[in-house]
């Protein structure tokens, strides 16, 4: 009998922890190396934190987990915190909530760390997964099969052999960077011309003096103020984090705490307040300001051999709150693809090496083929949705235009689809609807329908969108020639007015 | 006294030994670095020959080597080949000569070595530079101005210090990666589609036994055949060496010596003769099949220490014979802006650091910001250029607006520009017309006017091509309307005829 398949993952993120439980099921002998030390020791903590501390999962990533570890998903459920629409701060302090779906749907504020450690919990469980914290990649040989790996902590490098490797190394990938010197891979990065920062709102105390959230806690809450924005999203602990967007220009200029305070005085008035004026000078010049980078690449795979996902192979802009739940779902693709070739089923890794390595190069090869125009649709959508954020949801224009989405929706789709009908049917294939009937939302798409697939989402959308403009100039031309012919046909009563005047 | 600033350069390539010559001359102390072996040694000759063996020199990069090194500009134009125009070999063994240029200005096939090597031959004359071969950098420091380079003769590395480090270390550079690191870089590669392959035509025999060229020496031969075309260039050996460009998958269809030939005999059954069965085939069984990349990136320099240069900052497609002129015009302009801060005459060397150090930063940032768009301009420009060698040569309605847009610059820019009479209008500036007056042809801007940057060139080039397009339709419906009037008027005549038979 052969011995199973070694598969070496780098990066023990969400992606790369999920990628060692998938093939870990399929019968792979897995090896998981990460750079940073394990995120689970109390020593470990306060080092972290150089991502965003909060993010928000949504039906792809749930669907992801789902497809992978049932169990965890549900786990996880439970320790996010559920929310419904976004919360628009006006500038008079007016609040405006947008629901995010009909039908009561949501997405999940779920601590980044909790979501991570959960997954490695489950990984450390698995027989078949070797997990090596304080290990970093130097070099990785793809025609050898074999890496080179610096073990931080004994300082000393170590080689290890593998047949497949799968780089979930994140947005400055070194699997990427050593593919590269091998395939013939396009590559884009893009900063854009903003950078983010950190904040964070503390918990308030209520009458009996409790813990108690000082916003709503079921709403993604902005502030739009056109050319620059502030987020926050609840955490478990009644406090929020914020995340402030702006371009480096607009952060240059706030260096001393009076300008601080004052600026947001006058753009953030209520959530200064809820921040506090120390808690906020303080934050605001120790947290870094951290670029936001695009990237793309093209292929993600090298014959069959290698593969990167998640950030790896695309880094996106936040505002779609689609990252990590595009890099889960890029574990559930590549699974089904594996599954699909009859490959790394535990059946089947007894096969002769020759075919199964042919078959383990088809299911790479088909993933790169069938995913990237996702990818690309979600990494647009992503950039595209900022000008809507931070712009576009405070326009009359946008909340017309919104309104007939949602009333087209309601009249095209009168069935509820939740995740909990859409998780058998996703069973074992990339994506069920390849031709989504009805009007569905873009937002509703994107984050409710794991079923469709991103690229089938923009495609939809913009024939959407179209026919939204040309109803809206319809029912401008309309009102217009309603309102006409009511100032015509009330004419002779105004000028009696101003005649008796 | 201060001691001079010293310039560390990497690659020594045309564009890196022309930018150690410039800032030679401006009192900078320079070292120059090269990870292969001096091209001058008759043991390396072998070696080399990875990149394209000649190439085509014009304007742009002739007047860079006349700002930095005029005696030289005038010795390699003595070892070029001139070429009026582009001959075009059609597929009925019909041959097509059409001229680049009214006045009869033409570009020039160099062997990409000579000019290497006359460059070196002056970096080594000069007293301030000093260079290495068999060095390759390992890795860079920019904040504390170091670099660690590997001499691979001793095996050994070794640290060096410096105040401006250049990257002038082609399409793959390691500078250019290591900016990386410290600079937001927005960075792509491309590979397009196709690949190329070098092939040789020996030279022949005339009556008196003497070598002599088999083709028109003084034409760029194009042999355009739609999704693929073959080129040559004539070389002082009275050779040419000639590039096939094709698909991958194309080129993997020939793999068998009866597969090329037929191939070959099918499509280029002149070249085939010329380059005889038995050479034609080894020399494709043999010779490498590579790649076609095109890079962008920007910023280009990082504060006031570190910039790129040539295919270190921008690879292009070889379509329109300006990479090299274009990393030899960044070595013109970035000079220039160096003298225009006045910063690194011999005279202002002696500043206050602090001083030196802002100004410089001030130049690098300039280089970038006036840099791009023109770097931008030219990649475009060599991308689409591809169509028009390989396809639209070809064709009627090509050859039609091309006599209109000459006849529209002779009707509308009687002079001739020279290069001579443009090289002192040039001495210390970028560009001399950023308005340039007049119709001029797209080619004839690109290759024949480095007073025009390659934005300005793009930017006019779209607007006449509106115009041309315009007048074509102008001209098809006169000609349609006089073709009609003609048949209608002698219809009488034709039905008598018919009538009669």
């Amino acid at each position: 009998m052969q011995a199973p398949k070694k598969a070496v993952i780098v990066g023990a993120g969400p992606v790369g922890s999920l990628a060692a439980l998938a093939l870990a099921k399929r019968g792979w002998s897995v090896e998981l190396y990460e750079g940073r030390p394990d995120m689970r020791l109390a020593s470990s903590k306060a080092a972290t934190g150089q991502r965003s501390i909060n993010l928000a999962i949504s039906h792809r990533g749930i669907a992801a987990l789902e497809a992978i570890e049932p169990a965890a998903a549900q786990r996880f459920l439970q320790h996010a915190i559920p929310m419904r629409g976004r919360m628009i701060h006006k500038l008079s302090g007016e609040l405006d909530s947008q629901l995010y779906d009909r039908d009561g749907q949501c997405i999940n504020s779920i601590d980044r760390a909790l979501l991570n450690e959960g997954l490695l919990e489950e990984v450390t469980a698995s027989p078949n997964i070797r997990v090596f914290f304080n290990h970093k990649v130097v070099a990785a040989d793809f025609n050898e099969k074999t890496m080179t790996i610096h073990n931080s902590s004994s300082k000393t490098d170590f080689s290890v052999g593998f047949d497949l490797c799968i780089g979930a190394d994140g947005s400055y990938s070194v699997i990427r960077r050593q593919m590269m010197r091998v395939v013939r891979m396009n590559y884009q990065q893009e900063y854009i011309r903003d950078e983010y920062l950190e904040l964070k709102v503390p918990a308030g105390r209520d009458n009996y003096g409790e813990p108690t959230f000082l916003f709503d806690p079921n709403h993604l809450h902005i502030w739009p103020r056109h050319s620059f924005m502030l987020i926050a999203l609840p955490n478990k602990d009644k406090t929020f984090t914020c995340t402030l967007f702006a371009p480096s220009a607009e952060l240059d200029r706030l260096s001393s705490p009076d300008s601080i305070l004052s600026w947001f005085k006058l753009y953030f008035p209520d959530a200064a307040r809820a921040i506090g004026e120390k808690l906020l000078v303080e934050d605001f010049l120790r947290n870094p300001r951290s670029p936001l980078i695009c990237t793309k690449a093209n292929p993600y795979h090298y014959r069959d051999r290698a593969i990167i996902l998640g950030d790896a192979a695309h880094s996106m802009v936040p505002f779609y709150g689609q990252g990590l739940n595009a890099g889960l779902e890029d574990v559930r693709i590549l699974s089904t693809l594996l599954d699909g070739e009859g490959v790394s089923s535990a059946a089947s890794i007894y096969d002769p090496p020759n075919d199964h390595d042919r078959r383990l190069a088809n299911a790479l090869q088909r993933y790169t083929e069938t995913r990237h125009e996702d990818l690309i649709a979600i990494s647009d959508l992503a950039m595209n949705n900022y000008v809507e954020m931070r712009h576009s949801v405070t326009q009359l224009s946008y909340q017309f235009k919104k309104t007939l989405d949602n009333l087209l929706y309601s009249l095209t789709s009168p069935q509820v689809v939740s995740l909990a009908s859409l998780t058998p049917i996703l069973a074992g294939q990339p994506y069920a609807a390849s031709k989504p009937e009805g009007w569905l939302p873009l937002y509703t798409m994107v984050t409710f329908r794991p079923d469709i697939s991103y690229a089938t989402v923009k495609k939809k959308a913009a024939r959407q969108a179209t026919i939204l403009t040309g109803l809206s100039w319809i029912g401008v031309t309309v009102f217009g020639a309603a309102g006409a012919w009511l100032m015509w046909s009330t004419r002779e009563m105004v000028l009696d007015l101003f005649a008796h005047k």
